[in-house]
């Protein structure tokens, strides 16, 4: 997988609700209602994760959800974390 | 909740199997089989927390799960902390 030139993150990005720069990585941070509803929201990221056999870093505290995105295989940001942010930013 | 003392600290944490002082709080990593075993124990570990309704921060980061159990409301560790952190290390 090739690793995206600064230019097309920029472009990613900019189509990426949610989504910040940091550094190698792209995260995201997203607030429910409670614990319960953090953990239900981490299992359906879990769900596109698997699907997509591409894992963001996952961290649960209290209602907040903290995603972060990178392609660890190359080194960086590729076209996977892009896509899979995609259709995490399209959960309800 | 009351804080306890660096004393008692120290003795929870000599019976608190794979815990360690991380500051204001006790911190555990586990490392499972792969990323679906991660969030099954993530689950596991959020059941015991709703049980207690004392909860750990949880870092999923492929088959690596962190938990860091603190007691915000007190400012540092007390018992609740060392009773779920009991709870957790029993799991299989």
């Amino acid at each position: 997988m090739r690793l995206l030139t600064e230019e097309e993150i920029a472009s990613h990005l900019a189509g990426a609700r949610g989504w910040e720069r940091a550094g190698n990585a792209i995260t995201r941070t997203v607030k429910l209602g409670d614990f319960r509803d953090a953990m239900l929201y981490a299992g359906a990221v879990a769900h596109l994760a698997q699907a997509a056999n591409h894992h963001p870093d996952i961290s649960i505290s209290w209602n907040k959800v903290t995603l972060t995105l990178s392609t660890h295989s190359a080194g960086g940001l590729t076209e996977a974390d892009f896509a899979l942010a995609g259709r995490i930013s399209a959960l309800p």
